[in-house]
């Protein structure tokens, strides 16, 4: 079952659309959801990437996420401000549904925002940002799961919120600057790989449930729960604790759907702002601006000479750029979930397209 | 010189305002500096209060600094966005105009932004925001300062950028939650600090300017000098670093205005973001959702017995209530820096009023 071959975007992009629409998503909803995924893969974020499609395709068809256009709710729309309930639709459709509303808004007056609750999973914030600023637009996503507790607040013990991202895009004079950051210190992937490999965190990033800090995954998983830091950690925890209320306040806060409903699905509240330079200094003023910061950062010297300082999203524009150029190398284990899931859908598999 | 009486806030007030006014301020402008300031003071920011009186009077009396409200120029607005410049203009009074046009957008169509260019110096974002979240909106407020470089990027040695800060007001059922934070890990302010009490940081914050971590304040003020790390220090800094990146996009990028430009006179860029939960889940929802998530932060098991976890802002406002009931009590530095400043325009002295 390995596969060393690479995949051209094109026929994997017509694979996974496929599974989708035949798990019963409208074409529209198939062909985003398949976008983001494959960008997420694309900027290697290899666990929010390909590897989810089978977990959406599966969860489409045990019927706990929607799959069609319509059952994104649109309840309110001020021209720069709106909000859409998802009632559980695949999320990747939510956001950028979001996104394009916010767009929308900010090319019309400036600023645009969009919020959506119950938002089915959401995948990598990161990999909705590159179409905006590829237009000239910064593009802001904030996304909470008020269905999950798993951050402590600064010097508190039990797990209260989830991690909270925050992603940016801000166009430049070139590539985008791209950034995606939890607010807290490490993601649950992180903590569940270093479960799973048998070794521990290279820091105490996590919150025993007797209120011991440490770095050994085997405290999180207890009963009850642990908890992951704030970002900062110990010492400047209070600084990650307090963005992430911010985040919450932004997603589920505006959305009016949080944790005082106790939703019992995973699902997001997801908030979209993008901003239209034209509208304040002028586009070029802004790229001349963010260009000129991106030349102070890259000439900065670095720490270790062996690693030159880099922008944000610039390590995953290079792989991006790579897999276009010479397809996408896929792991045996995602290969073998898309196939399996070609198989139940009485689909052609890819390893054999 | 001593001064172990309380002042009262409207003597206190008065006597501040005089002092700007008999510089050459605006009524306007005196008014809205001063309440700015003493708020800062009431929240406890004793280094961002009246502290700062003396100074923002001196940098008016010697020209650098203008206090007048028509010097601040507004470049556009389409009704949501806007953006000023300051012409280095006393920066609470420009920041507090940039919240009302934000707030403006706001309760029209649900957000506003304003961006301020060139605000002279503008004290402690958290002094800004009740006055929104008492209307039941939620404030964001960033800053930079494009002629200032202190923080170093993430895996560099040269400092770039400022601590680039962000800080929200939320509204909840009762007390707002205030949250003003750097995207360094620490302040310029308290790396003085210890230089000058002769101790080390309790951690390793900064990086001198050969590259090595250190907690030791001479590493920053060297030539070349050194730098603040991130928030998130050597581990996480990665998350500090792009959220600065954010800010300084949000600020300076915005504003048309930022270190392309090479400003020699010390100046914020500052953006301010006003969102009115009305227009989207209601501002019940959003603070029956905020109130449920403080009940969860205030109810968690703290860490330490003796130390209840808290929200941010919390103290402060405890502080704040405490101030306006019993007067305020000023530190004998300040209370003789503002007599001198009143002696200089010729005024009475606090001390003796």
């Amino acid at each position: 079952m390995t596969d060393t071959r690479r995949h051209d975007v094109a026929s994997i992009t017509r694979f996974v659309e496929q599974l989708f629409e035949r798990a019963g998503a409208d074409a529209e909803v198939a062909q985003v959801v398949t976008r983001v995924l494959l960008e997420g893969e694309l900027l290697g974020h290899r666990t929010h990437g390909l590897n989810l499609v089978s977990r959406y395709v599966a969860g489409v068809l045990d019927g706990q996420v929607k799959a069609r256009a319509q059952d994104l709710e649109q309840l309110s729309d001020s021209g720069v401000a709106s909000v859409f309930d998802g009632h559980y639709l695949l999320g990747p459709y939510c956001v950028e549904r979001a996104l394009a509303s916010a767009a929308h808004g900010a090319t019309a007056q400036g600023i645009g925002i969009a919020v959506v609750r119950r938002a089915s999973h959401i995948g990598c914030l990161a990999a909705y940002l590159k179409p905006y600023t590829d237009r000239g637009l910064m593009a802001v996503v904030y996304s909470s799961d008020p269905s999950v507790g798993l951050v402590c607040a600064q010097g508190g013990i039990d797990p209260i919120y989830t991690p909270n991202p925050i992603a940016a895009g801000i166009p430049t004079e070139g590539e985008p600057i791209l950034l995606d950051v939890s607010m807290s210190s490490v993601t649950l992937g992180l903590v569940g790989q270093c479960r799973d490999a048998g070794t521990t965190l290279a820091h105490d990033v996590l919150m025993s449930n007797q209120g011991e800090p440490s770095n050994d995954p085997r405290d999180f998983f207890t009963t009850p729960q642990g908890s992951l830091l704030p970002l900062g950690g110990q010492a400047f925890g209070h600084k990650g604790f307090a963005l992430a209320l911010m985040v919450e306040a932004l997603t589920s806060g505006l959305a009016g759907h949080g944790r005082k409903d106790a939703p019992q699905q995973w699902g997001a509240s997801a908030t979209a702002v993008v901003i239209d330079p034209r509208f304040f200094g002028g586009l070029q003023a802004f790229t001349d601006e963010t260009g000129f910061l991106g030349r102070l950062v890259l000439g900065s010297r670095p720490v270790d000479p062996q690693r030159p300082v880099r922008l944000p999203g610039q390590a995953g524009l290079k792989l991006r750029e790579q897999a276009l150029r010479e397809g996408v190398s896929l792991s045996p284990a995602v290969l073998a979930a898309l196939d399996q899931t070609a198989a139940r859908l009485q689909l052609a598999p890819l390893s054999t397209d």
